[in-house]
Order: structure tokens, then sequence, then C-alpha cells
């Protein structure tokens, strides 16, 4: 298969992290002859400082043409101590996703039986943890209008959503569930909020159409609860914009790590795969960042294009360095291995295949 | 000293777990010579049923006479199956906080070391935990206009947070921290969200008149995640109505129960004191409930009012009911004591201050 990625890289680790990503896609194209090209563009922060604009246009312009991106991470410190700033890093991700319409983000969250240990939960609980949430990530509070009064005293944001933008992913978590072990959890406030009325009634009506899945509706903060308390009761999770960000890094508490959840963005046209956790800015250049998940994205990526068996052989080659201790310290304390060492063993190992 | 003082228990297992709290303040009375005079009054569910109205005038002038007052639980299945109801138990819950003008709710999370097996992390992790999250209660999206398209395909709730909203919790949040161990956390999604990034401004430019006490400003997402890492770093957490709402349920999680956790409502001339978790409707008359998180919130109620030495006697009762094992099956699965037993027993051993 030929396949044109686009690379951005974005802030902080996130160049670092990509790097180990196209290492192991290069192991995959030579080991299963593909052939797949990249282009690289800036975003963020790192495009503010040469374009000053943190998306500029011939980023999207290689994005809108590209097969696949591979994302990085947004932000940093500078920025994350000014959020005032009228011009922020997090906004040329924010018009990515609307630009490319990456409606969709999916977050699996699954527990790796050899890094078990590392989760600060009970063992016995977190055990066969195998979740996926569906995020919906153009919509809500984070793309409504934003009001500051001419005094500076009252501020505003609008949360809206169309019956439309619930349905469209809540096709894709159904679908997802079907193939899956049949269970749905819309999470919501429909308690207080008339977004989360209208997210429960436009789901209830489409499960009608999916009558082998079992649809249970849980209160976000419920949710938050029970996702550590009984994680593997879940099976696929469908939220809106900002209840998604929550509950996602919460999953990441669950099986041990931040440097470990992928996910993936997908839209009508365009798909976009990009690790869960932040720009991590004071790991930056130091060699430690945690690249497998920017590296299962990867898996993500080539399972997108139907190329299972390599999206498997990327996943064998990660937990080879798990049962090998090759990782990065926030997995294993003592490790004195770095970013670029761990990335390398499982590229080099994606091709030996047991 | 003498109280007026209102009890509404609301639904589910609100009124159970009251009748016990209402045991204790009544063992305190008769053990320091206090005088407390009680009035009941129907909110929620429980008021629809008779008034057609969740919130009845009655009550509201109850409420508004007393000195203080002790709340249930709100919220029935009926209800929560069916979010879509025009009038809703919760209203009346709303409507009661913001006719008292109880806009800061503040929520203790201590690690009682009696029952730290009880968590379902790391003991390590979470032995010593001890902070207090300050949660605004009366603004943000729950309370913001709601609307619905009219062919019902488009739903919007507006947040709205006005500087005057702001500064009068954070004074009450920086006032604690100054008591304790000086350090505040001020939790929002300045990244995205315009009243975040006033929260932000308003709470930095507020610090400076509280030079003693350290500012560190989280983004929720991360917040959730170190709240359940690194538990004992926080002190006093700031934030709005709605990420309050979320880490304080957490909170219960590392605390090992939903059914500990206390809260005070305070306004400028009300107070209000009642239990984090919800109205647990699967247990509503089977004398299973934890009276605890009600009791523990009437030892807030004698501290509010100056009773150190009653406040802590309550709390000293509490922690010999987990000593002795006298307590419900969330927290010991084999015991066999009810919600009454256990409400009796601490009650009863109120007077005995070692
Ligand atoms: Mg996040
Ligand atoms: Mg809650």
């Amino acid at each position: 298969m030929q396949l044109k990625i686009a690379l951005l890289g974005g802030d902080g680790i996130g160049p670092e992290v990509l790097t180990e990503s196209v290492k192991c896609l290069q192991a995959v194209a030579e080991t299963f002859d593909h052939s797949f090209t990249y282009s690289k563009a800036l975003i963020g922060a790192a495009a503010m400082k040469k374009f000053r604009t943190p998306l500029p246009d011939q980023t999207l312009e290689i994005a809108l043409e590209a097969d696949a991106l591979l994302f990085g991470t947004i932000g940093t410190l500078q920025y994350d101590n000014n959020p005032s700033s009228p011009i922020r890093p997090e906004q040329g991700l924010l018009r990515l996703r609307k630009e490319l319409g990456l409606y969709a983000n999916i977050r699996p969250v699954k527990m790796f039986p050899e890094i078990i240990k590392n989760s600060p939960l009970d063992r016995a609980l977190v055990s066969g943890t195998d979740f996926e949430i569906y995020r919906e990530l153009t919509g809500g509070i984070y793309y409504g209008e934003k009001k500051l009064s001419d005094d500076g005293t009252v501020a505003t944001d609008i949360c809206t959503y169309s019956e439309k933008e619930i349905s469209r992913i809540a096709h894709k978590a159904f679908k997802a569930a079907k193939k899956r072990r049949k269970k749905l959890t819309l999470v919501d406030k429909a308690n207080v909020l008339e977004t989360s009325r209208l997210w429960r009634r436009v789901v209830k009506t489409l499960s009608e159409s999916y009558p082998e899945v079992t649809l249970e509706c849980l209160y976000i903060d419920n949710a938050a609860v029970q996702l550590l308390l009984n994680p593997t009761h879940f099976d696929i999770i469908l939220t809106d914009n900002m209840f998604g960000d929550m509950l996602s890094d919460q999953g990441s508490v669950i099986i041990g790590s931040q440097g470990l959840l992928p996910s993936a963005s997908i839209g009508e046209k365009h798909c976009m795969f990009e690790p869960v956790h932040g720009s991590y800015p004071k790991a930056e250049g130091k060699n430690k960042a945690n690249p497998v998940a920017s590296i299962l994205s990867t898996a993500l990526l080539l399972g997108h294009f139907g190329m299972k068996e390599e999206s498997r052989a990327v996943i064998a080659a990660v937990r080879k360095s798990f049962k090998k201790k090759i990782v990065t310290p926030d997995i294993l304390g003592s490790s004195k291995y770095g970013t670029d060492y761990v990335g390398d063993f499982i590229a080099d190992h994606i091709n030996d295949i047991d």
C-alpha cells in the first residue's frame, strides 16, 4: 500500500516521540512491502515562532493532501503560564480538527499484562481492562463562541450540540460496540445540561437501530468514579468533547502511565493519529519521553487502512519492549533507556514476529 | 448554643442518613448542653409528589428562617431515566442553593488511617491525603441559560462567570489555605475556555493579597490525574461548579467509599451541610446506606458555628466506629450492620471522649 503521511510534531516532546513512530512505520513498510512517504509541517507554538500563527496555510495544505496525519503534542510552558494570550498554540490544533472534519476521537484503553503492576489501582480491579472512548471532537464548549465583556469582568463560553453532530459519532460508536462486547455507555450530565439531554435523546433513538447493543447512560461524575472502581465494566464509552477529554486522561491512570495511550481522530475524508498525553514541556529535548503512545497511534493508523497484521506487529513489538524492560523511566523508575533507544528497540522488533 | 436546623432529607437514601445525623446532633446537644431545634421540609421528587414542585414555598421559608440546613440527597430512578422531564428534582436543589446564596461548597477529603485498605489506590500513594475542594456552587454552566431550538435538533448551555462570583469564593479559599499548609491549586481549562481565563486572572490578582499562600494552576484533565497519582500534593483546591462536581466524586474514590465525604455550602447569610454522595435509589429503604458522610456533615456544621470540641467529638466517634468495624457493607463487605445501627453506635460514643 502507498500512503502519504503528514508529520505534525508540534511542541514539547511531540517531535521526539514522532521520530520514533516514523522509525516504526518504516520498519513496517520494509517488512510488509509498503511505501509510506512523509511531509513535515509546523503547528502550535513551533509554527507561531516562525509564521506568527499556530496553523500556517502550508501546514493545512499538507494536512489536506495527506492520506493520514501523525500528530505529536501541542503547548508550551510560555503559553500555559499566560492563558490570556489572544493567539494560543492550542488554537492550531482546534482549527486543524475542524478544517479536517475530525469529529470522532477514538481512545482505546487496554491494560497490558506485562506492566499491570504500574497501575496505582488494585491489580484485581484493573486486570482485563479493555474499553474504547468515543469522544466527539469538533463541537461542544471547546468550539462554542467565547465572550469577554468590554470591562473584562464577565466571561462566557457557549456549549452547543446539534442532532447531526451527535448522531454521526454515535453511529460510529454503536458500530464499534457491535464488533466488540456489544455494550455502549453514554456519559453526560443530563440531569443538568440541555446539550446532555439532546445527546441522550438522540442516542436512545439511534439505539433502536442497533438492537444487539446494550445502551446504558451514566452521569459524568459517576462515570469518572466507575471508571476507576470497575474499569472492566466498560466496552465502548460515548461522550462529548469536554467530558471525553477528562475521562480519557483518567484512562491513562488506570493503565499506569500517561505515556501509553494512543488515539485516532476520524472524519469523513481525513484521519489523524496522536498520543493522548500532553506536550510535557519539562521533558523536551531530554530523551526521556515515552514514545509508546505515539507508536501505538501508528498501530491505529495501520489498522484504519486495513493493515491488520501490520498493526498487530507494532503492538507485539511494543509488548516485547515491556517484557524485556526496554522502557522509559515513567514505566520503570530505574530504567536507563531513552526515547530513542526504546523507539529503536520497538522498530527493530517489528519484523521478527514470533 | 441555640440553633434552628432545617432538615431537608430529599430523595433516595437522603432521609435515612439524615435521621442518623440528627441522632448525633442530639447526642452533641445533650453532652455539651446545647439546644438544637429541627424543622423538616420536603424537596426534590419527594416534594414534587405532594406539591408538584421540587422546591415548595414552605420549604424555602423554613430554609430561610433556619440558622443552618442539613440536606440529604436528591434524585430518583424515575427522573434519572427520563432526563428530558421539564420539571426535575435537581432543580429544587439548584434553586435552593441560589436562593440562599450558597456560593461556596467546601468538600474536605481526608484519609482515615483506620480504613486505608479500602482505597483502591496504592496505600503509599493515598496515606496522609488531606485536602479541601472549594467548589463554586451558584454559577457556571449549571446555572446558565439553556436553550433547545424549536425543532428540537440543537441544544445550548451557556457558562458565565463574573469577577465577583470568582473573587468571593477565592477569598474564602485563600483564607482557608492560610490556616492550613498554605497551598492553593486553581483547577480550570484556561487553555480553551474564556471563563477559565477569567478565573485565572482574578485568582492571580487576588493571590497578591495572600503572599504567604503559594498558588498553582492546573488544567482539569491534568488535575483529575494528579489527584489520583499524588493526592497528598494538594491542600486547597479551588475550582468552578462543574469541575468541582467531577473532582470531588473522585475524592471519594481515593478515600475508599462514596459514603464518607461530607460537604458544607456557605453563603453570606446561610449555610447548608450535606453528603457529597448521590441519592443511591437502589439502596432506599434497605437500611444499608452509609450514614457517615451525612454525620461528618454535622461535624462541619458544628465547626462552622465555632463548636470545635463538639465537631471533634463527632469525628472521634466516627473513627471509633471504623476501629470497631461497626460499619455499613460499603466499608466492609461482610458487615451485617445497617444504617441505623451504625448511626446509633456513633451517636452513643459522642459523649465518651477519651
Ligand atoms: Mg486532556
Ligand atoms: Mg457529583
